[in-house]
């Protein structure tokens, strides 16, 4: 049988980036091959290092090569030698919105065996799938500064929200409840403050529901939803929210579903239009880099998420089980380096 | 001894709002008489009734009549026969923004014998104090909807941010931190997607802090925040954020500490031109409106708020220590009503 070819454009980043992105890739290759994927890779060595040789954060020709790729596999970007916001926007951001990533897709699972901090939790209680909107609201870097420095300074920053960015989001998330066996969704947003965005985002629920009727829709302040995401974390099944909301409501449910270095995302483009990119929701965490201390099991999750993507998802499948066995042998087990976790779930798949 | 007159304005508003009030207002009696100070009552009927019969939310007039008042105590705000905002934006925002309420002060505190949905966690690992932006951020209203209900619409939130605005809550919650034991405060924002506010808040507690050596300062972004919220509550003392992020947070923090029911807040304007006021973290709660299950211990705790802000703080530890005394005594216990436990506690505070 003739194997498929697929053009993956590797993004490694900084700080942990690179090591948990070569767990991930070990895995893929395992699975591949049983698979009868034949992996192009192309790697960019985008972030702190390039910007500090060269001053800029993605070229345009570069990013047009990665644009001609299949799939993108980033590690993470981000680095305290480098100003704030430089890399995140230049970089990170810049793929997000040029690629028109509309769907940013954050499971959020808790395998058994995983240690929890909520108390009274069991696996079957945390498993969500949050669609964070990826390419408007208050992350379009719309605003700006006046008389900076002085006692007169005035900062802006502007929530940007399109019924075109809306209601594709959102009718993408309806779908994916509707593939699912609760069939519930949970707009989140903040639309006694926020009235104008939060409103655009009521009308569109109501509006895309009706293509919907097995769905049920609900709706939560964010502020409430927080506190329900440790409190009944149960009651979710699918969430969208607007993009700084998902941002924050990600990391509360990678908190509650056993940490950082487990949560998984991909920035999907469903029309197909660019390559979609996947990758763990923690940041290069430049206190821990190159130390062989980083769980690279986010990343070989967002493997898995990257071979559904590709419509593979038996190999998604296969990579899923072996991270889950692994996950349930581990509690009390000795800590792992990063290698020594990725070697193992890649015997599992493998094997 | 004269007795100290204190003129209160009271806003019981909708829900439970009433019903939380009451008992905070019976526990302020008690504590009052052996303080010598005598409460001049005054009640405002605002909220979710008058709207319906007169169609307005805060006539000036009345906001003058509150304003010459020493201090407020709030209930809650909103009702679902009224379209989202209306009230919220019209009543409560417009009283923070009106009266300049630019601290919002949100201690978060695990009070022992309470149960907390985190698993390893004692109350001594969460006592923290956030100190939310009242007045500015994302809160300011500013925006706008155009191509209402086309396919073209574009709905816009800004979010308004001055040095005058930043470095007095910045300035606040370093004297905080300050005057606590462990001295370290914490700035939470997202500085490297909203690089304007978030650069002015940075620059901002860069320059307070040099004014106090002695407190320890930190950044998270707000998603790293939410985390740790819930895997190390442990690592905060004081925190200091803009009006958005402090609202998720403190419901967030409400959560691991406890419950909504349990969360007091004051609205503060230090300066002393307008009464401060006084609130429960938690809403209306229109669902449980009328049955007397709505728990007033974050009232009655807002009530200790108010006599602290009024310097009466031995009359302020009466009540937090009754509150303590109770919290001790529920685990296990049957449920009470609102008033049964307004009265358990009106009668430690005598006793
Ligand atoms: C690094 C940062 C720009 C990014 C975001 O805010 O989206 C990250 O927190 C994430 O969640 O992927
Ligand atoms: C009711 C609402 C406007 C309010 C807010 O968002 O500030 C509430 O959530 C709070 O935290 O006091």
């Amino acid at each position: 049988m003739a194997s498929r070819s697929i053009r993956l454009a590797v993004i490694p980043g900084d700080g942990i980036g690179p090591e948990v992105v070569a767990e991930g890739l070990k895995v893929l290759d395992a699975v591949a091959q049983s698979h009868d994927l034949a992996i192009e890779r192309e790697t960019y060595g985008l972030g702190a290092a390039r910007w500090h040789e060269t001053g800029d954060t993605l070229p345009d020709s570069m990013l047009e090569e990665i644009r001609g790729h299949d799939v993108i596999l980033l590690g993470a970007v981000g680095d305290p030698t480098v100003p704030s916001g430089v890399l995140e926007r230049g970089l990170l951001l810049r793929l997000r919105f040029e690629l028109d990533y509309y769907v940013n897709l954050r499971p959020v699972k808790l395998y058994p065996g995983v240690t929890t901090p909520l108390a009274d939790v069991r696996p079957e209680d945390v498993d969500m799938l949050v669609v964070r909107e990826g390419t408007e609201g208050p992350y379009t870097g719309v605003g700006g500064v006046m008389r900076r420095g002085t006692p007169q300074e005035v900062a802006t920053q502007e929530s940007i929200n399109t019924a075109y960015g809306v209601e594709r989001v959102v009718r993408y998330a309806f779908a994916r409840a509707a593939s699912r066996s609760r069939k519930k969704l949970t707009l989140v947003h903040k639309d006694n403050v926020l009235t104008f965005a939060g409103d655009l985002y009521q009308r569109t629920v109501r509006a895309v529901a009706r293509d919907f009727p097995e769905v049920s829709v609900d709706y939560l302040h964010v502020d409430a939803a927080s506190m329900f995401f440790v409190t009944q974390p149960g009651r979710f099944d699918v969430v969208v929210t607007d993009n700084l909301f998902g941002d924050i409501l990600t990391d509360l449910g990678a908190a509650i579903a056993g940490g950082i270095g487990l949560a998984a995302s991909g920035n999907v483009n469903p029309t197909g239009d660019a390559p979609s990119m996947f990758e763990p929701v923690h940041g290069s965490a430049p206190d821990i880099a190159g130390q062989g201390k980083a769980d690279p099991t986010a990343t070989i999750l967002s493997v898995a998420m990257l071979l559904d993507h590709l419509g593979v998802p038996e190999a998604a499948r296969q990579v899923e089980s072996a991270v889950a066995a692994d996950l349930a042998e581990r509690q009390g087990g000795p800590a792992r380096a990063t290698s020594q976790i990725g070697d193992a779930i890649t015997k599992r798949v493998a094997g």
